[in-house]
């Protein structure tokens, strides 16, 4: 019924040139269309024509594609021709968690919630892209966008980016999985050329795009910044033509980041689908359109008119934006979305509740009694400065944010709570930060004059998503904590014992003051219900059962990429070497054995869980084979919970140097107090392969595997071994 | 399986609700979603939130509404909040004829894929509401805005007006019929208070509104500045409550025109339905949101607090703007639109190619052999001055506009065309008028200089949609043609004896100079083919078949709103009278015996015809009944061409004054030369009543009446006599 209203449609659309018979299929019906194009046409939809939107064709009904940032929510409109804001009132979105906390989550259902929700969101705004979701792998905590992507590990990020994709294109908006590859720092991202082994390439940085496209079949892809083996990733041959569209056979549009395009000939040849963003403005003050010099516009225009390229280069990426079209906008049956509904506010605060990770929680700290009168201070400008705004290219305008003061006020209500900065990171993102001696003395001496007072002290501090804290366009500069914070909470804890520090942030920072506190608790940047969901953890009213999805090193050196010279990170200002190559985040620290802080995985809850009774259904597996793996699991203790159950994968014995353990299965469960269940995990045997450079495929070797069974990267709880022949 | 479709959409929209069951009507869906709504909410919906547009329920996927001007093309983007271009790149449209042009071509054929081409242009450009078509009447050639109307006939504009909007809502877009009623003037349109008997406005200036919400079906309606009877148009209790939903039954919504809302009590109890442009950002500037204070916002929601008006009544307005979404933005179903298409532009040249009307052909002056080597000197600012530019909200951004002296050039290639513009009416549309002396005198002579050297002289003038000059917002100040225009004219006559004049007007002009020239052609704003269509009439390649829609008196005194004092026209400041009652156009000259310089339904051809053997079924008629009258038509000339055959009525003996005559019915024919046809016209017997307003409704009174079947109101060729029992 669908198909045939669908025929009725197209016949419409292009019925005066009888063109498109009623049984034709998808692409049939391209093909059609792409006959009746002019070459202008054609390329008039490879590039922008505004800063967030490509041309059509007018005359023939093929519709303009409108796309939006925003793998958080969808970001306010912009002005057609410039970075200002159009000054619209109808744009105030559902800021949803950053992907970080929705990695932290280690619940996919919550992943396919957060794309349908967010959606719904851009269908409403009349988006037909959404440029989100990131999976770059969390390689160095200094990244200034790692607060976007899905953290350090290619399985769990495999996994999370999957529903996502399919929850945003049931509303028929594509997602846009970004940034394809290795814009794995900000830092130089313009030009920085990134070397690393096929084996890096394929094991680590690779999958969650390989995931995005077989698994989530994600309509479109971005290019990256940055250069990959000395061509840039918008048209690398390599990773566009090779892989993208020839291995992995993506048949959806790869759409630059914005600039990211630098030579016409690469841009045509090598796969690049949408050109968007290039700075032509300042170079053609002459032209009447700066559109018309993109790359892909009037130069690419010549070659094919001088027969350099063949236009049949431009008619396969036509035929591409065509196939996304007919999937999105052209889709009459696609439902037409819905905004800020009570509905995307609960997925957000939910989400939110999922992802904070309860790091320490020394004598039972928390949950802090909502009922007992007491007095709260709550110290740090992160209790109310707004984290939707700030980060680039994510920043939102919501239609509300709670901030974390706000919702622990609302929470505890027969508490006095008493609140001081503390500390300022000065007036704003780029601005020059006000950082006096005097100013920053009163606002601490402020805060330990209401800490003195206090029962209890909340340290809300971390980063705050200006310039180089956690946001787009550059690094960090410190592994350690901004604005003195680290002294702040020193004295803090000298004054009043009593104190827990709540970090804001989408990285891992140093954590000097670890053994001074009584708690600390990892909240990420929540978006609208921020507040009310870190009131919800404080409180106990949820229990916490986030998990990190990277690990939290001691020291900046500890982590990987910041083991070797500087050509590791942040490479030599031209080029980079991914020196650490497979053992990035926790496969670093296990096979090296530098323990970190608080290891992937890991995550308190405020009850107790006891895992036993692991058994695989055989002991030997085919290659072809599915391992099953059950386990008991119990909740022991007094409050309802989740757990999450981690299955990492040891090679026994290798031909190659293998991490110590790689995850290859999870699951979150959740049990009231003494429940107890039994739970069964697959792994297919071929993912226990590594990828052979050798033979440039993967390669799964006989021989004995462990499985290890644990709520965390260090906290195995059961070991099987088995064989793989 | 349409419907089907569309209950599973809706499923989809409020599925977590369960509200809607799978067989509800659309009017028990509606009932459901405005249970849902709050106060607020459904407020919001019943006023502006930006220029042009009004907030849907963003939290349950209820689609904002997206308006845009122009009966004659889709209005280029406007800024959010004032009245600037947006300044997008993707808003050129295909500019159509004026719709004085599409009442001249009386072939509603026309009107149907004008509506259908615009229609699909709004579409495309995702508007839900296109504000227009307009069918205020043709009171006084002064009137700024004659040229978005119809015409001075009830009938004519009635019959054009419904296909118009079937074409438009085929698309999933509502036409928004203006201005409702009796904005006959610009000037004082703010205020004036217009007094006139029930006989008239029933007669005169509401069938074609009527037509629209019966015949058209038309989704909405826009109200008229103007004040009638005392009370504003957009909240008449009269106009709104009593006619337009009560007894036409209009289910639609009522729009205001921009600021034409003046009281909350009156729009929300008098059947307003949204409120848009009222000015009240300098009143607000203390108030966040300056749409918060509009009427039938904050003030609204005050009543209704304090109870002086019950929420149902604004129930019944988000129940009418319910049933317009599902009609537009919520039908899932409707087609995507197109834009710029080759259709369009053809049918665009085809409704000006039919339009234009030949006024005066001495000595078969036109058509202008394009095979001749001759000099044709083109004299006239209107020969290059773009006319989709000013003129109010119905001025376009179009993607071309071909100047008659480009269609000219491009015609009639063996001649040399030499061209100067004779007189200049300014720099701007509100700016001041350069016109010094010197600088018209210098312009003169360079005119006159090239007259003497020309074979043939075409004059292109007229007006200019400037300010007082066929533009919205006020009248014009003269019947005559301005800029010194007539004696310039009369001044080249002098030198070159084979001139012809072309006028570019939405309105009758006085013309001196009448039997001086060879050739009159009255031509329209044409739009984007305007070139072209004129070049196609001039060079014969089309034979003209367009009529006047409006009577040209020889004097404005000759015009019915001009015979008495000021209080019929203008006004006294405050209110105004129409005197001359029903006797409004040609029903004036006829029944005054006031010869006009060229009647009602007047035009020539390059053909002649002859009309005969008319016949009607029957004598005598039951007012039940339909008359069908026949005739025969023969082309009796040597090219193909169309003759309009009109028949207007005759009460023989009425006990009320009538009209000499009342056209009741017409029809093109297109003939070959020497073809002849027998042609067929109904009129139901019922259309031969008058309004009688002591019984406020229509009465038909027997006796005989004469049926008059001519080419144009002066022109009758046969009479026929029936009689009504």
């Amino acid at each position: 019924m669908k198909k045939l209203l669908f025929v009725i449609f197209l016949l419409t659309l292009v019925s005066t040139n009888q063109l498109l018979a009623q049984n034709n299929s998808m692409d049939n019906k391209i093909e059609e269309i792409i006959k009746q194009l002019t070459l202008k046409e054609k390329l008039d939809m490879c590039h922008a024509q505004s800063k967030f939107s490509s041309k059509g064709v007018a005359r023939l009904g093929i519709p303009e594609i409108w796309m939006s940032d925003g793998p958080h929510g969808v970001r306010a409109e912009i002005a057609w021709d410039n970075w200002e804001h159009a000054g619209w009132t109808n744009d105030s979105c559902t800021a949803f968690p950053a992907l970080t906390c929705l990695a932290a989550t280690f619940n996919p259902k919550l992943s396919y919630k957060y794309g349908k929700a967010i959606g719904e969101e851009a269908r409403y705004r009349k988006k037909d892209i959404l440029l989100g979701p990131g999976v770059n792998i969390y390689r160095t905590p200094l990244n200034g966008r790692n607060f976007e992507y899905m953290g350090e590990d290619p399985y769990l990020a495999s996994k999370m980016v999957v529903p996502y994709i399919h929850g945003v294109q049931e509303n028929g908006v594509a997602a846009c999985v970004k940034h394809y590859v290795l814009n794995n720092q900000e830092h130089w991202r313009d030009h920085i050329n990134v070397e690393l082994s096929d084996r890096a390439l394929h094991e680590i940085y690779l999958p969650a795009f390989k995931a995005a496209v077989q698994e989530g079949k994600v309509w479109s892809i971005m290019g990256a910044y940055n250069q990959v083996r000395g061509q840039y990733c918008c048209h690398n041959d390599f990773l566009v033509n090779k892989i993208l569209k020839g291995d992995w056979k993506f048949d959806g549009v790869l759409v630059t980041d914005w600039g990211a395009t630098h030579d016409t000939k690469e841009a045509a040849l090598n796969g690049l689908d949408i050109e968007m963003g290039t700075g032509t403005d300042g170079l053609t003050s002459s032209l009447k359109n700066a559109y018309d010099n993109y790359f892909m516009a009037n130069p690419l225009l010549k070659m094919i008119q001088s027969g350099e390229i063949e236009e049949s280069v431009i008619d396969e990426k036509v035929e591409r934006i065509l196939r996304l079209m007919f999937r999105t906008n052209m889709d009459t049956s696609r439902p037409l979305g819905s905004m800020n509904s009570q509905e995307h506010f609960d997925v957000a605060r939910k989400i939110a509740q999922e992802g904070i990770v309860l790091l320490k929680n020394k004598n039972k700290f928390f949950p802090i009694d909502p009922e007992k009168v007491q007095t709260i201070a709550v110290i740090g400008e992160n209790a109310t400065k707004m984290m939707t705004k700030g980060g680039g290219s994510s920043e939102l305008k919501t239609i509300h944010e709670i901030s974390p003061l706000e919702g622990i006020q609302k929470r505890f209500k027969n508490a006095k709570i008493i609140h001081a900065m503390g500390y300022s990171s000065g007036p704003s993102a780029y601005g020059r930060v006000i950082d006096s001696k005097l100013n920053a003395d009163s606002l601490k001496n402020a805060a330990l004059e209401i800490a003195s007072k206090a029962d209890i002290v909340l340290f809300l501090g971390g980063l705050n998503k200006n310039h180089h804290q956690d946001c787009e366009g550059d690094d960090r500069k410190h592994f350690s904590l901004p604005f003195g914070q680290d002294d702040l909470i020193s004295e803090i804890v000298k004054i009043n014992k009593n104190t827990a520090v709540i970090l804001v942030s989408g990285n891992a920072v140093e954590i000097p003051w670890v053994d001074q506190v009584k708690g600390i608790v990892q909240t990420w940047y929540l978006g609208s219900e921020a507040g009310r969901a870190i009131a919800d953890i404080l409180s106990g009213d949820v229990n916490p059962s986030g998990k990190l999805p990277f690990s939290f090193p001691v020291k900046l050196e500890d982590n990987a990429a910041h083991s070797f010279d500087e050509l590791s990170y942040p490479g030599d200002g031209t080029n980079q070497e991914y020196k650490e190559d497979i053992l990035v985040g926790y496969r670093w620290h296990d096979t090296k054995n530098i323990k970190p802080l608080y290891a992937f995985g890991y995550g308190l809850s405020y009850t107790s869980f006891m895992i036993s009774k692991a058994e695989s259904d055989k002991t030997s597996y085919k290659k072809d084979d599915i391992i099953t793996v059950s386990c008991e699991i119990e909740n022991t203790g007094k409050e309802k919970g989740a757990e999450v159950i981690q299955i990492y994968v040891n090679d026994v014995q290798s031909s190659v140097l293998r991490p110590f353990k790689e995850l290859k299965a999870f699951k979150k469960v959740l049990l009231n107090a003494g429940e107890e269940t039994t739970v069964s995990l697959q792994i297919p045997a071929k993912d226990l392969a590594f990828f052979d450079d050798s033979i440039m495929d993967w390669k799964l070797e006989e021989g004995q595997f462990k499985l290890l069974i644990g709520v965390s990267s260090k906290e195995i709880k059961e070991t099987l071994l088995i064989e793989v022949k």
